[in-house]
């Protein structure tokens, strides 16, 4: 393997979101190393560590052992370039449904220029309206309409078999986005939430669905370095104006 | 999903041979199920039934429950017009090593004629050599050098989604073979020794490598019903002829 595809895969983070059973943490980081990837995060584990996890991982417990431990999916998703969520139904989002093959590629083409996160959800109810909101993509395994339920862990290693295969044989163009990091995104969120409340648009008593909407909106774009810049000023433009500074 | 590939999918029959775990059998069932496989057979299951078989297999139950139990892998073979098996390593057989993709398009377009075995060998011995002397083809995951070590049904799902992405995105010719039924084979095989025995060119007392080498021979030649007529034709007349008949 040439060591530009390993860099990528190297550059990909599984985000496991609420895991329920620690052996399918295990499963998962088994399936991570099989394939060359190693950067596991997990989001609020109900059981971790733990000897299950141990027992299903195999001989990939240094990835059990180097996994980061986050409160939230936003914290998972710091120094991130781009975050696919993996979806196991068409849900009534205005986002495409990527095939694990058209995931990896993008997911390598943008492992070019920094971290991407694969998001898996919990093992029953998958990912939450707000995990989803965090993701620019959408990925789901063609499966059995019949019986469609695969198992954390083998979903995870689908996954990471299309990424490695991706890697080993395609080649991949820069991608012409500076993308922002999602933690600048997460930032971008905040100001853009406490300006509409200054403003008087939003109503923290009542918000209604008005941040997720947003959100919805800027993922589908893919917000630039620069283009948080400029939107940040014209908050801030737009905070001082209430203030009377203006 | 047409009709054409669903039939296609459920000529593929899913091979464990002597698998240690039950819990492995069960996520095995899983994995197939999702992909709309729903032939499991198994060679001398350590454990089965068992109740880690069950809880893994989580909604296919019924995969397990018409799971069929044999004695050797050539019992789980017939009705098979090929078998591929599943190697973790690259071994000293002048056998090409498919990919699962390669794998997965060969085993389609057979399959327009009859049933196909993906052969799985035990979690940590693999495939014995005689088990593997009963495949046609073998195939490979292409996994991480440092650790290519996938969990059994990590492996069969990794497969089994390689079946179906083909099956739901390729058209397939017809095979120009009229391979043989594998049973059909292995009764060549018996008759085989048995004329080699009567003749004196095989000691039953000192077999060597010799049954294996013909067995590899003839199994990378693909042997068709035709010709398995053929042969066996010539074995009763090199037999006839032993008695003194001809």
């Amino acid at each position: 393997m040439a060591a530009e595809s390993q860099n990528l895969l190297s550059n990909i983070r599984v985000v496991l979101c609420r895991p329920s059973h620690p052996g399918n943490i295990g499963a998962a980081a088994r399936a991570m190393k099989t394939m060359g990837l190693s950067q596991l995060y997990l989001v609020s584990p109900k059981k971790f560590p733990h000897e299950d996890a141990e027992a299903m991982a195999s001989g990939a417990v240094d990835v059990l052992a180097s996994a980061q431990v986050c409160a939230s999916l936003e914290e998972a998703l710091a120094g991130c370039v781009l975050a696919i969520g993996s979806s196991t139904r068409q849900r009534d989002l205005q986002t495409a449904l990527l095939t694990p093959a058209e995931a990896a590629g993008q997911a390598l083409a943008e492992a070019q220029s920094g971290c991407v996160a694969m998001v898996f959800g919990n093992e029953t109810f998958g990912l939450s309206k707000e995990e989803l909101a965090c993701c620019q993509a959408l990925m789901t395994i063609p499966a059995n309409p019949e019986y469609s339920s695969l198992n954390l862990g083998a979903a995870v290693q689908v996954m990471a078999y299309e990424l490695r295969r991706t890697a080993l044989n395609e080649t991949f163009a820069q991608p012409e986005l500076d993308a922002a990091d999602l933690a600048e995104v997460e930032r971008f969120y905040a100001h853009l939430e406490t300006a509409l409340i200054r403003i008087g648009f939003l109503n923290p008593a009542s918000p209604k669905r008005l941040m997720p909407k947003l959100r919805r909106l800027f993922s589908r774009t893919r917000l630039q370095r620069e283009e948080i810049n400029i939107l940040r000023g014209m908050l801030s433009a737009m905070e001082s104006g209430k203030n009377g500074e203006h």
